[in-house]
């Protein structure tokens, strides 16, 4: 077999790079488990005809085949309600877990949920074919209070904060709300909301005058109501002031809408609840659009400040109708980080690396082949006790297995007592049977001391790899 | 959308069975990492040529196919280099991965990984489309000592080992030695060795007579060879007296060969060592014959004690050509657990249970919304010293939100302190404006005393979810 290549758009990381990845998802999944989100997971496919109720995204699905089915008459089965397809998004499967568990739930049911999702892209501008999301969702049965649009956006804030650690730029969680756009939009006689909504997404790629031109020419506004759809994407601000501002762009137009008010009483609540909780860390910002198409309340977006060109790196909002039976509705809020495009921007950009590829903080060395057992002994004795390590793979010279501990960055190395020699024994200073004590190595300091493996200990800083800003 | 029934072979776990699968995994990774194993993931495609290379396992392969692709002439992309299937093992993958990364990575290499795989198998008998493995191996670049022969299945051992807290049977790790058996075979006379181990492999399920007559009818034995066979393979023991016996076996046949000598040696080591490292978990079993097509050396399965008929949870042996490029072999030595089968046997035959299927420890109740503030404080001051806590949804009755507490198990309620009332005020027994203490309540024992949110925690046993042995 010739060396292969990486596939492009599946990722895959280095020993060191899965020690980023892993502490990244622990760091999620911990903070996620304070703020009480039960974790789930759910199957990989889903059957093809759920995943494609979303039409736009119809074509990044992958369907699955078995091989026999498409050798046999050289197409896959074509029975829609049979075909599964790879799940796109950890939305879609979750709904339908809600739906097909819902007796058996306690809502709000809160969960998060930390997998693999495929889509059939192609791989470009970062994108991933393959990648891990990091979902939280809480979900209600026939209502969801309005305060959990405040809560899920701070948990992620927090689960990103605990980030910055290891050198995660600070994040800032971009809200609006999907009602301040209509009931402003609608206000001023512009009843094509989403239309408006999908060429003011363009703003940060192409610019003010561009879409102006477009909402005239694609929208139907006059040039007075592009200008004041622009106007009103152009504020944004971290205080209740923001509030007052698109009120006053309203009243300027003559927009009165209960809508809109509803709308600017809840990104206020958000601001100000915000505010209090993680100061600094939401900012209104009245331009985000994003899947407005099926969100009907809050709307977030997340930025990495001073890498504002990687786009948000965790998105969501409230939806209305996350699932329905026909008999009860259950509404939601949610919010996405996209894992894989974050930690490989931490180790593309060398922002951070793990102190050590291998979990072993100490490698216990073998003096020869017979006395192996001894250095297995010592191994055991120090796992007993929750200290990581390996044993020499060889019975190798010492200085060899030192540089073995070295390669790998395992900062101890461990010498099991020995036999003394026939000279010390001749000499009366040593009594044949009798091993010396056991002696383990810092190889960075080149400290050499007597140790016990039934109590010593590396410090805490060395027992297991952790991830550390870089240096450079 | 009608409610969704759950699709065969696709095991997904409410939350609480997510508890102990999670806790499964979490014990399993802590053992291997003690062991010095690094973590890695692959991707869960590869090409289909690189799938394919094991014929008989052909038709258990999902293949991809991108939607578009497939609605364009209504079939896949036939050009097997560009075509993907999801993994079915995690043996594939890893040896793409060592080719692909040699230069990188230090060896030998020790990992682990703990992934989902795909079979398109017709689901039954326990056997899952979709299930989670958790591998170990170790491969070396040219060569790799035989002692990995005897650590990997300790390693194994260890890991099942601490699931016993949790209510696992004992297991039991069944080895034999491929030398031995193809030494045993030629020095026979019987040249067809995988005949003969195919046959042999089917005594569980056929028992010895129907065997015997396949070996003569199928392999081309004579009675007495069939004999033989039989007898070598229901030698089984956990002490060095089995090479003995199947010494004394192969000498009475006159059977003489290095082959089977080399074996033994390494069959009669394992034994050994494992007597001293782990006692009683390891037993040599003449009759393991398992996947000895690629296998070379040992081989392993293991099997829970008094659910022997669930067949082996974890299997492996040596292989002396894991991976190749042409100019340098990599042998390997590896075994892997079926996650999700174990799992499924756990809550199915309710062996184990979660304590409760949420993190949250504490519930912290609201009042009422307008101090909903207060409620988040606490909240906040309990997260920060790692206390996982939720906050109830609704100011609803004390009584309703206990019962929402209870509902999910979780074991406590926190109350913050409130507002004296105008009474008490006017009585002069509180001060208006100055808040009574919080309390905190044991909803179990019903218990309730004050408490401060910045020195407060719950007993160790109740901090987070546990998993124990069901009662019934």
């Amino acid at each position: 077999m010739a060396r292969p290549t990486p596939l492009s758009g599946f990722p895959e990381w280095l020993p060191d790079g899965r020690v980023v990845e892993q502490h990244v998802l622990d760091t999620l999944r911990r903070t996620f488990e304070l703020h009480g989100f039960a974790g789930i997971e759910t199957r990989a496919v889903e059957p093809l005809d759920q995943l494609l109720r979303k039409g736009e995204t119809s074509k990044e699905v992958y369907v699955l085949s078995r091989l026999q089915e498409v050798a046999d008459d050289g197409a896959p089965a074509r029975d829609a309600d049979k075909q599964l397809g790879l799940h796109f998004d950890l939305t879609v499967p979750f709904a339908r877990y809600v739906l097909e568990n819902a007796g058996k739930l306690a809502f709000p049911f809160k969960r998060y949920q930390i997998q693999k999702v495929w889509r059939g892209e192609r791989p470009q501008d970062g994108r991933f074919r393959e990648f891990a999301q990091a979902d939280i969702d809480v979900v209600g049965a026939g209502g969801l209070p309005y305060h959990f649009e405040v809560e899920l956006p701070l948990v992620m804030a927090a689960a990103l904060g605990e980030l910055r650690a290891i050198g995660l730029p600070e994040v800032r969680v971009l809200v609006n709300n999907r009602r301040v756009a209509e009931g402003f939009y609608r206000g001023l006689g512009l009843d094509d909301v989403d239309g408006v909504l999908r060429t003011i997404d363009k703003l940060d790629k192409v610019g003010a005058a561009k879409v102006g031109e477009a909402l005239v020419a694609e929208v139907g506004a006059s040039d007075a109501q592009a200008q004041a759809c622009l106007d009103l994407a152009a504020i944004n601000g971290s205080d209740t002031s923001v509030v007052d501002r698109v009120r006053a762009l309203a009243a300027s137009h003559g927009v009165e809408s209960e809508l809109l008010e509803q709308g600017l009483a809840e990104l206020g609540a958000l601001v100000d609840a915000a505010s209090v909780r993680a100061p600094g860390v939401v900012v209104a910002d009245l331009k985000i659009a994003r899947g407005l198409d099926y969100y009907t309340g809050s709307v977030y977006e997340t930025v990495l400040v001073g890498h504002e060109q990687l786009g948000s790196i965790c998105s969501g909002g409230r939806y209305d109708t996350l699932a329905s039976d026909g008999r009860t509705t259950y509404p939601g809020v949610g919010l996405s980080i996209g894992v894989s495009r974050l930690v490989s921007r931490l180790l593309g950009a060398d922002l951070v690396r793990a102190t050590r590829g291998v979990p072993a903080a100490v490698l216990v060395a073998v003096t020869d082949e017979a006395t192996r057992a001894d250095s297995d002994a010592v191994a055991a004795a120090l796992r007993a006790r929750g200290i990581p390590c390996d044993v020499a793979p060889s019975a190798a010279k010492f200085g060899k297995q030192i540089r073995y501990a070295d390669r790998r960055g395992i900062p101890f190395v461990w010498f099991p007592g020995q036999e003394p020699g026939a000279d010390d024994v001749a000499a009366g200073t040593a009594v044949a049977g009798e091993r010396g004590p056991d002696q383990v190595k810092d190889i960075r300091s080149g400290e050499q001391v007597d140790a016990d493996a039934a109590t010593w200990a590396p410090p805490a800083e060395d027992l297991w790899p952790r991830v550390v800003p870089s240096a450079g």
